[in-house]
């Protein structure tokens, strides 16, 4: 027994920029997401997350690394699997399940990567047409990133060990593509629990510098569970 | 372009049941997962974790489902994508990639389900050997079980909306497989942040009742992310 389903693999890159200034956030980062112009159909000329199909002596996470790099230069140090789509009728040309990895690239590693044609970076909260169920990828990957265990990685990931409450509310605000309430923001952080003080302050700032904090040890903020 | 591998579902299903008597722990719930007695090769008279292959025309979720019921009568009102299995040499007969899904269940969904042949639940911590890579998904399923999302999740199953202290730590005892010291657990799970008094007390227990709480709002004890 076996099935005619083709098998895909897919990635999902977030990083955080500053908003161009012609943008009514200016200012406020957020999140962008590399795509791939497809030069053949199906979805010709339409944008596509980066990947390809998984050779049969490749492993998962090699695959996506691979095609991640042919297709964009990048070469994030760490790739997590995110989800499998398998829908029957997501590919018009046959099943395709594709397995979606996911990670989070710092400025330096974007702009270390070769350059590639075909390659455009796109804001998260304003994407062109995707091709195939692509959009719904992105979306969930959103929603993933939405919750609290993400938070703190992010802000690792992006932060390092120690930030200010305002650094932790833009991650906040590139996440959530919105402005938010620095005194609301304070207060809810704090009412969490997963954050403590580290005793130091924000370097740099002599007047009134503020205090920096850190995840409490037992919120994980390290890279997930790996195989 | 395309490939030769295969697509399976499988499914690990967790309930709790108490200790037999016959056991160190007696009195300490702990976590059963069903397995399907294999009566063809590979792996033949090696126990597998439900499941099968995935027809073209069926959606991951519903193979997952339909069968987990074939295979050992169970009818879980929710299941979620666990994690997706893929090694190029996780079976013998070429490539297999296995979507995984999972779901908890209470007891009473496991004394509904008819019974089949050639299945039997055994304790998380004490398991048979299993067939390909099964072990190391249960194993997977079990760590993913340890995080504070699913702590408070499996308390959402098991125990409802509202819990003592006592009945939350026998849900934590459950999944780490050993006893909890109750004073520290009381410290430590208040110190979290995480759960808050209800107001009211344990029905049933007049002298000195111990106290209900439940978890905050912002944390999601929901069935996760659907698609």
């Amino acid at each position: 027994m076996g099935n005619d389903a083709r098998l895909a693999v897919s990635t999902v890159i977030f990083t955080l920029r500053e908003q161009s200034d012609v943008d009514k956030r200016a200012g406020v980062p957020a999140l962008w997401t590399p795509f791939v112009l497809r030069t053949r159909d199906p979805y010709q000329d339409r944008w596509a997350l980066p990947g390809g199909w998984l050779p049969d002596d490749e492993e998962l996470e090699e695959a996506a690394a691979r095609t991640l790099a042919e297709t964009t230069g990048l070469h994030p140090s760490y790739m997590e699997q995110l989800y499998t789509f398998g829908r029957v009728d997501r590919s018009p040309t046959g099943r395709v399940i594709s397995v979606v990895y996911w990670a989070l690239v710092r400025g330096a590693e974007v702009e270390q990567a070769v350059p590639t044609e075909n390659v455009r970076w796109y804001p998260a909260d304003d994407l062109p047409e995707l091709a195939f169920d692509h959009r719904q990828i992105v979306d969930y990957a959103l929603t993933r990133l939405r919750t609290k265990v993400e938070y703190a990685r992010i802000a690792h990931a992006f932060l390092g060990e120690t930030f200010t409450l305002g650094q932790l509310r833009m991650v906040h605000e590139a996440v959530l593509g919105e402005r938010v309430d620095p005194a609301n923001f304070r207060r809810s952080a704090l009412a969490e629990g997963d954050l403590e003080e580290t005793g130091d302050y924000l370097a740099g700032t002599p007047h009134r510098p503020p205090k920096l904090y850190r995840y409490r040890a037992d919120v994980d903020v390290q890279p997930g569970l790996t195989h």
